[in-house]
């Protein structure tokens, strides 16, 4: 990596932070710099705009997504194996994110779904990509002839995100001390409507 | 409702409207009077501070929730078919908030979740309120023999409640045309995972 990479890295890796405490459409170059002692003009030249900046954000949250959840996960057998260790590993970026800002793309979710932009569209690409990706080891399952074939993939996806935004309500609003548990229970109980019941080896 | 009630009525249902285009956080005094064309002073002889005014614009929310989702609800007969009236009343009070602002309560959550004070107090204990009350709907459907015995009704309201989130999401971030195909699917989903298999008349 040469040296303008890793301090382009160094700053992100520092907005991502900054991004999940102060809410995503608060993170502006002037904020950056002042919470990373730069000058304003030298963060403008690696940036050029607020919005280059935000979505560099996401980009580089992304990243670490990839390296912290997909990547350890691809690692185990398909099927139910792999897709419990996404999830294992999913709840754990969760709640290593949850402090202090909680998850950056739920609470993005929330700050940009009704402001139309670049951002936004940036966001919605990469939690499409990360259903589809969802979707793509459902259907590993199936060749795996472990998960029903007669289902939809997306849907299951979509079941599955709805399990880790309600353990993100659960944990970082209601601060459930049961929040973990009961995102297990939940995966448990959709996996188990997804089993297919008899093997045909 | 004398004068004063229904002044202050109208004022608390402009102030839900608005905070849930601008966020709660960023609904003030001076905000609000200047969107109603009053004076802030005025509006200071009603609310006093911007944390009484949040916490008021919160309950009267609630009371419009109660109005639209659960009255309408509890009219049908205890067990399965209660549980679905509530589910599409609920959908409907999530769509009907959806524009422009989405639902005020799950907004909130996102806003609120890591600033500790009296409105994200409120809004824990009317979460909380409404878990509650999913749970003994919940139980009745227990009585009534339709649904399992041996299973945690407070499981199910937080099932319940990640459902909704991930219409929410799918909604109004991924504007998925079968956001509420997927949030009916899925309700579908955790019904036939409590009904009695057996019935015992």
């Amino acid at each position: 990596m040469r040296k303008g990479e890793a301090t382009r890295a160094a700053i992100l890796e520092r907005g991502v932070r900054l991004a999940t405490q102060i809410g995503l459409e608060g993170l502006t170059i002037g904020r950056l710099a002042t919470d990373l002692g730069l000058s304003k003009s030298g963060l403008f030249a690696h940036f050029h705009s607020k919005e280059a900046l935000q979505i560099q954000v996401l980009d580089a949250a992304a990243e670490r997504f990839v390296e912290e959840v997909v990547r350890p996960a691809v690692r185990h057998p398909r099927g139910e194996r792999r897709m419990a260790a996404l999830f294992d590993s999913w709840l754990a970026w969760t709640k290593s994110n949850s402090v202090p800002g909680g998850c950056l793309f739920v609470a993005a979710a929330a700050e940009l779904d009704d402001r139309p932009g670049p951002v936004r569209d940036r966001l919605v690409a990469l939690q499409k990509g990360w259903l589809e990706m969802i979707a793509i080891v459902y259907r590993n399952g199936v060749s795996e002839r472990q998960f029903r074939e007669d289902l939809d993939p997306d849907q299951f996806a979509h079941d599955l995100y709805s399990v880790m935004l309600g353990f993100h309500h659960a944990a970082r609003l209601l601060r459930d001390p049961l929040a973990e548990d009961r995102a297990r229970a939940a995966f448990e109980r959709l996996l188990s409507s997804v089993r297919r019941q008899r093997r045909t080896a």
